[in-house]
């Protein structure tokens, strides 16, 4: 008998006939002896719905007591979503029974729309586990200390499922989701793309972070912070598949890396087209020039991701660096007006039109070779690298966004990630 | 400076132009000085909706388990309703602030779908109005001891803004509903019918349990048992009237008897087409022969109204009592199955087609000739009476349901309802 988590998201909660399969894939579940926590989000489009609301009414600008009321609103659509899964579980026969975020608690701290797990109390959902019940709790929500509601932030339903997995010291966490694991990159653009059995948490935060959107990656770095064995696996299988055939689904994210590091070296092909490129030439070298430079980004919550300064030549730089697309006007704008002048940089370059592509593998700073192959394979296929960027686990280089895709196939082929590891 | 509850009823919430338009005549209330409660009820046709969905997913029977869920999802529709009404305020320039019933708390017993609020603490609700904020708080929902939500029963936000208006002891509770007041009888049946701007308590309980539905009666006995001053208005006035003048429309629910004592005896007819009458002919006229008969109908849940026995002729007695007009076959089978061959009856007669008027009036006891009124302008319109029922405030026929609407119009004139008292 382990202790399992389940959760769901928005379309496996779709509509009442999902949400009876829902119900009766949790009851196999807790038959075949397993003690069950589920979290599901709410029914998709419901927030949206909600949120939708509040808008048309809202005034303008922010403040924390909108947000207050946004967040009261919002979570009401997960606490709709746990009573009908409660109800189609009791219909199957099974005790169960719903918690809101405050019930649990699951407290957070004040941060209205995008708070902060701070703790979680598991007696009352032990309590139900040990009599028997499944238990069905609200994932995105939780309660401050003056008992006001608070969410999580988009997709907050993942890091409420994990956190409460690694409270409670779960088993397993898994996450159903509508794709049915996780790939070696997207099988939209490369068709040979291979389901990876395992991934480790490191792997999946660059995964996750590099655009394959199927895990908040808050909720990965929960995971991988507190160990909890998580699941990505299809909530469209039927939902009478074998059990046994069902745990093993989809795509484990581990924490054992020591096997792996034998393996293969790179996992997966990652890519985001949504950032921009931005440049400053002729920037002094001398000290306190970064921060000159992105500090007035920064304070604009412009977030910054790869960054490039190379080394000098006749006491000047240049430096790169990459926002989200949606930011590259303002950048430029401050770039121009502010910082600029203030650094005394020559000029100030910028373009939309990049990507990011990466290869992601545990180990790789310690495999001689892997930067240069996939270096080569870009140039076979005369693709000119604009920036590199590496850490420990990836190797990132921004391309002219027109070479994406031949870029991913090029990779995905160079490191044979369509042949089944050894 | 006065302390004021309104309340307002789904319609008046029933989309974001019309809780806009609730936002604007609470802040007018608030800028006038006086400290704001509001009590909102879901938006119209939420609460269906939701338990719509429910009702696809649920077991058959019943279950305090299922209870528990239903009232998890059906306190949703007023949780979503406050947080758009306090953002739709502070939209206004007001500060608001939004609260559920557990976050109040208002606390109630544990019987989900219809329970019984047992006390409110309202210390946070005072910090917030003297801090300048109007406070909206969810009606219809409380929480029980082991923080399970909990839900009122349908119309449970009257009962919600009364039993917070007696508990922060308000100098008015305005209900703003679709009617814009208590009329001396239902319009639509006498054209003539008069808005009544006053009615005693006992008189507006009369008037709501025979069938004028504009208030939950629970909330008018709540009102009357801690002499909370209550007023039924239009929310369908225009939100920028004047004050003074919104302050004295309507119909004004008074727990001051004395003067009206010596006034008008009838304030209205009341009337309701939903019962179904009862007889059963030939019973011995023996100790326990009630219980014998109305025992099982109440343990079948069937809730009895008008009762009648009269005199006995030869040991054998007729006993007549009616129901709700959906208990009428059930009732019928228990009685010629169980019932009536128990108490010896020598047959079951039952009749669906009446109707039951009521004149309801303060003092109508002392006042000799009312009720012989009542019987006489019946009379000259070929009425047959087939039971008559009397309390303290009123007189009730059960009649033919034909008749029904001649008897109202009858009797409005009669008792000279349509003309304005002195």
């Amino acid at each position: 008998m382990a202790l399992i988590v389940h959760k769901y998201g928005g379309t496996s909660m779709g509509s009442t006939d999902r949400i009876r399969n829902v119900a009766k894939r949790v009851a196999k579940w807790a038959r075949a002896g397993h003690q069950m926590v589920v979290v599901p989000s709410a029914m998709s489009g419901e927030t949206n719905r909600l949120l939708g609301l509040a808008k048309e009414l809202a005034p303008s600008g922010s403040s924390a007591a909108l947000n207050r009321e946004l967040d009261m609103i919002a979570s009401t659509g997960e606490q709709v979503s746990v009573g009908l899964l409660a109800i189609a579980l009791q219909a199957e026969g099974v005790e169960a029974v719903s918690y809101t975020g405050w019930q649990v608690p699951l407290n957070t701290d004040s941060s209205y729309t995008k708070a902060r797990i701070e703790s979680i109390e598991d007696s009352r959902v032990r309590a139900d586990l040990a009599a028997g019940k499944v238990v069905v709790i609200a994932g995105f929500q939780g309660v401050d200390d003056e008992m006001n509601i608070t969410t999580l932030g988009r997709g907050g339903s993942d890091t409420s499922a994990v956190a409460i997995a690694a409270a409670m010291k779960a088993d397993e966490c898994l996450i159903y989701t509508d794709v049915d694991g996780v790939y070696t990159t997207d099988p939209r653009i490369v068709p040979d793309a291979r389901r990876l059995h395992t991934i480790s948490f490191e792997e999946m935060l660059e995964m996750a972070s590099l655009g394959s959107k199927i895990l908040q990656i808050r909720s990965v770095e929960f995971a991988g912070k507190y160990r909890v064995p998580l699941r990505v696996l299809s909530s469209f299988t039927p939902w009478d598949i074998d059990i046994n055939e069902e745990a093993k689904s989809g795509t484990l994210i581990s924490f054992e890396e020591d096997e792996k590091m034998e393996q293969a070296v790179v996992s997966g092909i990652a890519f985001n087209r949504d950032e921009a490129k931005v440049t400053l030439l002729g920037v002094p070298d001398k000290p306190g020039i970064a921060f000159q430079i992105l500090g007035p980004v920064a304070e604009a919550n412009i977030d910054i991701d790869v960054i490039i300064q190379n080394v000098s030549q006749e006491g000047k730089t240049d430096f790169s660096f990459t926002v989200h697309r949606n930011d590259f006007a303002r950048t430029m704008e401050l770039l121009e007006n502010v910082v600029g002048p203030a650094t005394q940089a020559a000029k100030v370059q910028g373009d939309p039109k990049i990507c990011k592509v990466s290869i992601v593998g545990i180990g790789m700073r310690s495999h001689v070779g892997v930067a240069s192959k996939m270096f080569r394979a870009l140039s076979e296929e005369g693709i000119n690298i604009q920036m590199i960027s590496t850490s420990e686990i990836k190797t990132s280089v921004v391309i002219d966004e027109k070479y994406m895709e031949l870029a991913v196939r090029a990779l995905h082929k160079a490191f044979d990630l369509d042949k089944n590891p050894a």
